[in-house]
């Protein structure tokens, strides 16, 4: 098939090549000309033959939704926009109606995979109406790892997006279950060398996983993790898988957790931490502080 | 009543202080020999009439041990030993055996009021035998604020630490919520002057109460609590709380997420936090962590 | 002064009655006539003299939305509404700018002391303008409690619902940690009586509180608690304070898992509990499960 | 070579099968005379020739206690034990110590692979002296998986043990946060089919792994996990890594919430919601209750 990607960053410049590398013709349109296969959203949708397929992959919030919107005014009837940023979900909606008043289809599509996804396939969970699915059908099979999984059509509008975000809030919870068994083999006074541990665990065990794969590599590479601060970022998945926990009173506790405690990370004086240190210091001084 | 009060640290000295406001007779001893009314513990008991009570007021663990051990050797049956320290409840049944053979009784004594004790009375929480509780009635009346609370005959031996304990485990639980509810205002745009909303707090609201008394005076004198590190210690009984509700199968979120929280404000680069940074950097660079 | 007062409910019928009880002259207005004095906005309008006052006290979201733009159209430049009631603290731009094109002001007030308030007093946190706030005083110091706290300005639109929204985070904290001492000594073979031990804790000891003593009122007129299911509701302010640290990065453990073990509270048959039993059955049956 | 295995349960059986399917001679025994190869620990000592190597898999507790403390008086110096139940690390010592008074080598062995590990393999995790684990690593190797991994000498006395204890607490975390994010696709109104969703991240995502394969392997024969009660239950391990967590000062905010969740959903009417009810009810009723 023929399609246009926009945005060639490290994501969207892989998946160009991967669906090159499966026969598809991409033509890919970026702000940075360097790498681009023409120099404006206008020149792309004209080098598309109708019905056109558009791929946006770039970065979520202003740029995606202003990327959208130009398509609106570029695209035909019967042309496709498949939104492939890390969108929130509930920016899916809009998009899709803004097109659809011209007649275009909307797919959202999230994606994992990251850096690896060239070589292994990309993981995409997708919303929309399942004429478009199918119609997109030969690129998303081209984008999906070999054995049969990989792909989902999760839902109506918004799904896809959805789906990848409680994808990722489980990575949250998972990334921390592991980092606090680490750490806990890293204080007990009975093992010896942490990273054994972790490593053998990659065989037979109930834990092991691509994440653990994972450790075990950045543990060889750097076995005390000395290159890394202990000051974890997020980003928007997280949170907003916390938003959905709290808007559908499901008890996530432990996605949550974790995604706090990378907050907690971050701080160096947190003011709650001051706060009890200073009821502490009200009490009766250092030595008997909690009497 | 005449009383033997061993330990006249911040604790024992102001209850010392206290009991003989109200008429008791009190003969102090401490390591420390000023302010000591005798110079060691067979001086002490040779001082006090049968049956003699001893309050035992020295730091837990191996100091409360030993001092109790050594009057398992000096006392006679009939008298009794009040153990008022913060010790763990698990401490206390070897301590009243090992008088019990002696004939002796043991009371276990929590106490809260801190340096606010001497003026405002201190809580009592106390377990053993309801002969030994009785006996010791008239002490722990003087101790007690006016007002009707402040006392209680918890339980058999251990049940006086044990809701010492609990109470403690709840102070980290209300401390944790003041101190993340001040953070959150601090934080937000929308609040101007986070201390006078926590002053306001003083009157007609759910949240009043003595601790937000002293989280005011706490800004009072220092309204960005500048002098306090964001590093809050614990001592034993937050953890032991969580032993518990472990041992008991009660999912006790709340105050243990206080402990927990505590512990991360110590650490500057967790060997967690670095993991999960670690983990990030595999997933393909800083820029689509969770891709 | 006179004021206008709308939705004579269990809070803002007893406000109306505190305030006339102070000299205040309060027409009120419900959509229960019953109790109103006049039988419509616009007749209450009319019964005001300029500048007029009106505190809207009906229920957040859409009744509170339709009333105080209702109140754009009737009332006139000079005049003040006063927003009351549960509602989130984003709401209040909305409506402020509403009624600032026709010349009107808006405070917002976050109102604390249930039915309570009516003899006690209402704690009050005001968000708007300072010369609307100034011209309120009087209204607002009649209904605050002696004593000197209970009122603040906590800045400009929104901030008043902002307080108490924080305000209510912080009591479901508190509500938890209580409980879950509670919880523990109702476990334990150690405490013979867990309400006594309750009731004892109101003096002397860092955990005294309205709260703790509206605990102990209960547990004197229900020992067991019989009249209680376990089963914790939930009301807007939690979930938003959640949401609030979700937003501004601020790690509220604790507030946050009280608010989701009312909602686990809540469930019979969690999905998420099913699932982790059917993951222990692949393992291996019941026996082994975690192996 | 040749051992005995004490204890033929799921685990035990098959780990002798295994064992003997790679050629090593094994000798079982077992409370149940079905299965067992001799009727009595001493018969089974007899028939091993020295030094002897004899695998304790039986119930943790008194059972391993009593069996290790029995051996100690059968086998000779320089036979070797292997303790490979679900014990307590901290019960290793003691086991060690009755042995090496007779000159018998100890070695503790957490095992994972459950049912699957007879055709997959299991997991080692050993705790001992090196010249122990070195005389039995032909053994070891015929448990382990193919392909390099599912092994480890993670230290003395007591480590294998514990480094199966956070194995265990790793998967407590990883289990709940599959479970949320599940729960959390259940209740959205965006995802169509949980089930498919699940699947589908078997391949390409971030959060693949042999748990996620397992889900969607019980959600494949039961795709509402009909057959499940949402009461989930635990086992030692989880408990005792949240002891460990307390007593060493890491903040295991994601393992001990996967634990408390575990205990909540088996509450039917816990005692610390109907706190939360009765003091709801003591504000004012259950229509303004956080007012």
């Amino acid at each position: 098939m023929q399609l246009g990607m926009i945005g060639l960053g490290k994501m969207g410049g892989n998946m160009k090549r991967r669906l090159q590398g499966a026969g598809h013709e991409v033509i890919g349109y970026d702000l940075n000309p360097a790498g681009a296969d023409v120099d404006s959203l206008g020149a792309l949708v004209e080098q598309l033959e109708a019905p056109r397929v558009v791929w946006v992959m770039v970065p979520a919030g202003e740029p995606t939704r202003a990327t959208v919107f130009e398509l609106a005014e570029l695209l035909e009837p019967g042309d496709i926009v498949v939104e492939g940023g890390n969108s929130r979900f509930s920016d899916d909606a809009a998009n899709a109606e803004v097109l659809a008043k011209r007649g275009i289809g909307y797919v959202d599509a999230g994606v994992s995979g990251g850096v690896w996804g060239y070589d292994n396939g990309y993981a995409l969970m997708v919303g929309g109406e399942e004429t478009h699915v199918r119609f997109l059908k030969p690129i998303f099979d081209s984008l999906i790892p070999e054995g049969g999984y990989g792909f989902v059509h999760a839902g109506g509008v918004g799904a896809g997006h959805y789906a990848k975000m409680i994808h990722n809030g489980i990575e949250y919870g998972m990334m921390a279950a592991y980092a606090e068994g680490y750490e806990l083999l890293e204080a007990s006074e009975y093992i010896d060398n942490p990273a054994e541990v972790i490593k053998s665990w990659r065989g037979g065990t109930v834990v092991r996983s691509w994440l653990l794969d994972l450790l075990d590599r950045a543990l060889d590479a750097d076995p005390s993790l000395e290159a890394f601060q202990g000051k974890a970022q997020d980003s928007g998945e997280g949170r907003w898988t916390v938003d959905e926990a709290v808007r559908l009173g499901v008890p996530a506790h432990v996605i949550t957790a974790s995604l706090f405690a990378r907050f907690a990370s971050r701080q160096d004086d947190a003011p709650a931490m001051k706060a009890i240190q200073a009821l502490r210091n009200q009490f009766g001084g250092h030595n008997s502080p909690e009497r």
